[in-house]
């Protein structure tokens, strides 16, 4: 099939970082905005934003949890409060100093020296901190737990390398805090959301995830146990698609959590947080891209089929529009993986071959062409993103009837969200090796399997502090990390690689985002 | 009835600005965060804006736009570029200029001086300049246009006094940014988004509000004209619950946002922007409320029903539960208001009666306890929020059956959501005035009229430049300002109060938030 004329110009084989950036672009995904690290996140990316936020939301709010909204300023002083987090968060924060700008006397504005802040202001990077003091205040007693809270918001992290989605200055994201009145529930409920993740990831972005448990090195600050989970890109990398943290009593002690338990006595709050984020849609498109763009899964697509009326310029074209408007208006009322088909009907002026490729390239589940002829015939011309091209070298129009069409509509979208979840997990088994028992045979691994190595399993012995700060340095040296340590894996039964001690768990390796 | 034991302290007829504080945290809407001016939304309050949020938003999705999302941080040049909001716009804004934190050798933490910006960021007060950076780029050719987008987002300025939703440091909002090839479409535009905020006002939160256009003093910095949507809060002041702005070529000229238009010539794109906030949460309490707590209206209530089992901490209590949860899924399978009921099984420990005032206070539509005797008997107890008083001074409970209870309760929400509207409808045109014919009957009817004297309408000659500024004065003297021109009044037929001029025409005049 090497006559294909793809839609993008850099291939995933080639240049992966070249291509994954031609993917935002010609997707129409986002852009730089001129502000340091900061995207302008466009209405096909933040329309796909949308179907998450509302996907999980609804799970979120399954499983419990109200929505509220903190300050998006934090106290210098709550940072300082939280010494552990002051040491291990990274530093690099917005920070706000004055709240007034002057003329500068030059025609231009500056900060006016006389509205400097008494304390600084962190433009928050996440929210533990001013949550606790709010849940310092919320529970008094054991019938106030648990408290399960939620908020949608933007964070910011001073990035010194950004790469849009992936790892932007400002990002959008959700962050859940919670308390408890002990620790089995808390840290149940850490694995809850997780599953929750999980769910999300594999049912509605139809990305196939291994959840675990990070180790040590990787913990949130402030963490006792921190779970992910993790995808892999078709690059072989990993991407850490979301956290869940049982935080144990560390920020309840610092921000004073406490509740009267049922026999009367003062007792610490157990905590957790989770968070998942625009990144998301990183991964969405490092697994699903492909050489022609996007491939967005039905369930997030904010239209998962465009009817493309082939407008001629003439006054034909209002009956061709007409006959669209009503193919709309059928295909609308179906109902596919549980709510009613999101269908638009592509009125744009324009070249209806110009339009596809646009559509192609962002990756609508379904597009359907409509003509004369096919108004006619009573047929349409049908294409599915996820089986674009013909033996021939050609798309791969499908010429069903409206009738036809609009009975398969909703099998067919299903079947596109089976399939982008089929393909990436058949890929990501293919990409996962087992087996290698030494540091050195690790070593070799990553040395002579080209470009796109994937993740290797192996067995160790969970070593801790200094131990594991070299295996730390040891991995580094490969540019691989520790992904974590896969749940309901086998149980261990050979060696640590890098220690020879017999080892008691399997963890994950890899290259990462 | 004045034997009725109100559910709060305060009552409106007294202090109305203490009684509102004491909605807002016996309704558990929000609170004070610690950090200046900022409020921490609770999940009651934020609940309510996400029901706004969703039902503005379908509104503003289905005329055309689409939502996107821009950086929180602006460059400081965007705002030395746009002169005309540099002088108008208020100045007192979240302005970042560290990126790092340090530790100052005191054991705390200050902006690390190595780490300062070279040209400081300011924490976005509004879009305009940076939607118009964009506009500039995705605008080529007359088929661009229109090009209609939104965002959801919190916003900052810096205010030096505070009321939590009227007036806070941060707010969430959404802001409408909108480009057109030619004046007549923009301006049209701007009135059509200024409908759909009357219809959200209207239908949506039950908030009678009067669209008119905003005198010239009081435009936003940048506009050819702005219009707003006031509503009357019930001590008779005005709150101005949404504006939208045509810009002409005011913010085109300055991002330099030009199309091609259909003759090749190069054209400057007509602009408008639009936004509505938390505030108008402000305004359902101080229109809504009653000195029982918080009233919301059904089609912006998280929850329209509250299912309240009287549990006696006892075995049977278990019986009870699943009884209620029963009723509970009776009731959500009903649709109201074109959605179906929202309905919430309040399990939490906790006496009965003392739930049913924590829900009478935060405004649930509709409360419905349910004790072992209701079980037996097959019936419930059943509470309207705006009915809440019997004429023996007791809340008036109704007891239908079950089945009459399911049955009813669509129309019973509907008709609490009408009752609400019109109670504020004849309570504002009641507090309308009309037909003072000089300022001095203007200031006499102020002065003489009590604490909620409520509104004025005049006739004027629009006076403009110097001699508009000396009306603004003479009002200020009496607290008062010009709230708009409303659309559809009467003709002008008598004279200026102000200058005795033959008028051209009529304005509210009130005092406002």
């Amino acid at each position: 099939m090497s006559n294909i004329r793809h839609a993008l110009t850099a291939r995933r084989a080639d240049d992966f970082a070249q291509w994954y950036q031609e993917v935002i672009s010609a997707a129409d995904l986002a852009e730089e905005s001129g502000v340091r690290g900061c995207m302008v996140i466009k209405p096909w990316g933040y329309g796909i934003w949308e179907r998450i936020q509302r996907l999980l939301d609804d799970r979120i709010k399954a499983t419990g949890h109200e929505n509220c909204y903190f300050p998006i300023f934090i106290p210098l002083s709550n940072f300082e409060r939280e010494a552990e987090h002051v040491e291990g968060f990274a530093k690099e924060m917005a920070v706000v100093t004055h709240h007034r700008l002057i003329a500068d006397g030059k025609g231009g504005l500056m900060p006016d020296p006389e509205a400097k802040l008494e304390e600084p202001l962190v433009v928050r990077p996440t929210s533990e901190t001013i949550f606790g003091d709010a849940m310092a205040r919320w529970v008094q007693s054991w019938r106030d737990l648990p408290l399960l809270t939620n908020q949608w918001a933007n964070v910011v992290r001073w990035e010194m390398r950004t790469r849009m989605f992936l790892r932007t200055t400002e990002f959008l994201w959700q962050e859940g805090h919670t308390a408890h009145a002990d620790e089995a529930e808390a840290r149940e409920h850490t694995l809850r959301m997780l599953e929750v993740y999980r769910a999300c990831a594999e049912e509605d972005l139809a990305l196939p995830v291994i959840a675990g448990e990070k180790p040590e090195n990787e913990r949130f600050p402030g963490a006792v146990e921190t779970w992910s989970i993790e995808a892999m890109m078709q690059d072989g990398k990993a991407l850490q698609a979301g956290t869940s943290h049982y935080l144990g009593t560390n920020f309840s002690e610092a921000a004073n959590i406490r509740y009267q338990d049922r026999e009367g006595q003062q007792a610490l709050c157990h905590t957790t947080s989770w968070g998942v984020s625009t990144r998301m849609i990183g991964g969405v498109i490092m697994v699903h891209g492909d050489d022609d763009g996007l491939r967005v899964p039905p369930r997030i697509a904010p239209w998962q089929v465009i009817i493309l009326p082939m407008l001629r310029d003439k006054p034909e074209d209002e009956a061709l529009l007409d006959y669209c408007e009503d193919l709309r208006s059928k295909f609308a009322g179906k109902t596919a993986l549980g709510e009613p088909v999101r269908v638009l009907l592509d009125r744009k002026p324009g070249k209806a071959a110009a339009k596809r490729w646009d559509w192609v390239r962002k990756g609508a589940p379904i597009i359907i062409e409509v003509g004369g002829r096919d108004m006619e015939a009573g047929t349409v011309s049908l294409l599915r993103r996820d089986r674009l091209w013909a033996e021939n070298g050609k798309p791969d129009f499908a010429a069903p009837s409206v009738a036809a069409a609009a009975d398969d509509v909703p099998r067919l979208l299903e079947e596109v969200q089976g399939e982008l979840f089929r393909q990436a997990e058949e890929r990501r088994e293919a990409n996962i090796t087992r087996g290698l028992e030494s540091f050195d045979a690790v070593s070799d691994f990553f040395a002579s399997n080209g470009k796109y190595p994937g993740w290797v399993e192996v067995q160790w012995a969970k070593p801790t502090g200094a131990a594991l700060d070299q295996v730390v340095e040891r991995l580094k040296s490969l540019k691989l990390t520790i992904r974590n340590v896969p749940m309901g894996s086998d149980a261990a039964d050979g060696s640590c690689i890098f220690t020879g001690a017999p080892a008691t768990e399997r963890i994950l390796l890899a290259r990462a985002y």
